[in-house]
């Protein structure tokens, strides 16, 4: 618990000072002023979180974690547990959807094991292997994990983001999961922590029918009725009803926000996990940028109860980190805008009219 | 006219037999079906365009046409209209935003004056000369220009399209423009067309006051009265309240689906220049992606009527072609997902249950 912690005690308030001055210079630039909309905001949110008048983002990084979920044997999620392990395997190899939207956006996918059902067999530093255990137990019949187990996938997570900030660099971070049945935890922490109700926050997942959604509310309904998760302390509701990869992603948030990093946070498993990571240190909603708005229905239910608008909206569904790292690159472009573009007295182009002669 | 011609009579109705196809390799892909949403949309309207199963998206290209609008006398702008050649000096020396945004995503821009009020002092391949006249005349007085040179207009957009084609390549392409006052031009061609109230397509453009926006609404609405554009024939409306980098922006749209490129409509001025495009040729709606949904309020209302999707929602009003250029990225991210992914058989991922049974 004294890494967590210590994370959090390092996360400061941001100062928006330099934000006005990004602001002024953003109006200086060969366009009507605020014309570019999000991509302004965007880049100051930037220029704030790094403190930094030219910030780059060269180094752009995304954390997909994997692991497994026990509620799976209650039939909530269209893949067998195998795909959670198979996936892994498809992460390395460059063949998964976000190893494509990575590559096109240039930027580097760090893949880690926290909690496998299996031992998975490759021999490859391109594996980071942070294992809390074999997916956790099944919710219905016991907490997700002990308390402890919930501390650990938090620290994995800070670890991991420590560990590639140490040695490569990140100048942004996206989160990013993979874990059969892992949005049925995340409907569970959503629906504990932001009040609303099961049927309001979960949806049909990788691609249940009719039967299987009113079976997965069902069982979520059961777990929280057993377990009592307590909705002020969330690490009581990580370790009874949430997952490794969500421990580990709320740690990659608070590590980033640690280090004045911002981190991009995917689709709706990323969302529970930022709740999680909201719940202990509300300072980190302001380093968070929502990437999008998935189809699964709880996710704008999160977004919502942290006071986060989403950047982009198209309809995705998929997690491991393919939301954020379409939106990195937007966020790139907007801080491109903030750096390259010349000013009306570079490029000699008149001002609009009475701004210069202070008419206005 | 009769290179119009030609070019509209090559434009062909989309064959879908090529899109089922990509949709079953979308399927076989490691990833629940449809879970990447409009990514896969997208791959799927470029491969049904392109007729090619795994299209390349290598050739980006934006043409940003400038011209200058007589009706810019009447005080419709917050900028002097000196200001569109002095941008078109910034875009050959590479500081404005759409140089910015199109580096960012590997696409090239292609300059034109087609219509700038005055002689550009610059010798450069790197600017196309198109000129159809020094600016339209204030459609308060007259009609902004010629039939004949509403038709040159359209041409010298579908020359500077096929010499591009023809010389470099395109694999998809993205429309801009610079021109002061060419949201007052947009807008009444938006309001005949659509048949909506001018009050409720006319905007701030590049930021004017609530007097000024009141002046653009009653010179719109005058010059609708004593011009009578018909509504019907889109080279009217073009020719009596519209504007020579409107025309060659048709131009381009219409030449790009004659040679089954992909189109992407930058912000409201191209989706007015799509309007007559539309008005000319319906067929060529299918050709289209709607880059964003500017801050523009008659932007959504042209979208509404040709019935096509914005894309992106980021609060842009900047023009130039920044939008398309965005949304480029997003739908080379698209295709690369189509191109890319290994499938389940590949990858040696276990398929949704049910699915490989035949029990689904």
């Amino acid at each position: 618990m004294d890494r967590i912690k210590e994370t959090i005690d390092r996360i400061t308030d941001i100062d928006s000072s330099l934000m006005e001055k990004a602001q002024q210079h953003l109006d200086n630039l060969t366009k009507p002023q605020g014309s570019l909309g999000k991509l302004e905001d965007l880049a100051k949110l930037v220029v704030s979180i790094t403190q930094k008048e030219a910030p780059s983002l060269k180094n752009k990084v995304i954390f997909t974690l994997a692991a497994d979920h026990g509620v799976a044997a209650e039939g909530v999620s269209a893949f067998p547990q195998g795909v959670t392990a198979q996936m892994v395997y498809n992460f390395i190899n460059e063949g998964a959807a976000i190893n494509v939207l990575a590559k096109h956006v240039g930027a580097k996918v760090v893949v880690a094991d926290v909690g496998v059902a299996e031992e998975l067999k490759m021999q490859t530093a391109k594996l980071k292997i942070k294992k809390i255990g074999y997916g956790t137990k099944n919710i219905i019949a016991e907490p997700a994990m002990s308390r402890e187990e919930g501390i650990k996938s938090i620290e994995a997570g800070i670890e991991l983001f420590e560990e590639e900030y140490a040695n490569n660099g990140i100048d942004i971070v996206g989160t990013g999961e993979m874990g059969i049945a892992n949005t049925t935890a995340s409907s569970a922490i959503c629906a504990v922590i932001t009040g609303a109700p099961v049927e309001d926050v979960t949806g049909r997942g990788t691609g249940i029918d009719e039967a299987a959604l009113s079976n997965k509310i069902k069982v979520i309904k059961k777990a929280l009725g057993l377990r009592q998760p307590d909705s002020k302390d969330a690490l009581d509701v990580l370790s009874k009803v949430g997952g490794f990869e969500i421990g580990g992603v709320a740690g990659i948030i608070l590590a980033a926000a640690s280090k004045k990093v911002p981190v991009v946070i995917d689709g709706f498993i990323s969302a529970a996990a930022a709740l999680i990571a909201y719940t202990l240190a509300p300072k980190v909603k302001k380093y968070m940028i929502a990437a999008h708005c998935s189809v699964e229905k709880g996710h704008r239910i999160i977004l919502k109860h942290m006071g986060i608008e989403p950047l982009l909206d198209l309809n995705l569904r998929l997690g491991e980190g393919t939301g954020a790292a379409l939106a990195m690159n937007i966020i790139e472009a907007g801080v491109k805008i903030l750096n390259e573009m010349a000013t009306f007295k570079d490029a000699g182009v008149s001002e609009k009219e009475g701004v210069a002669t202070g008419l206005l």
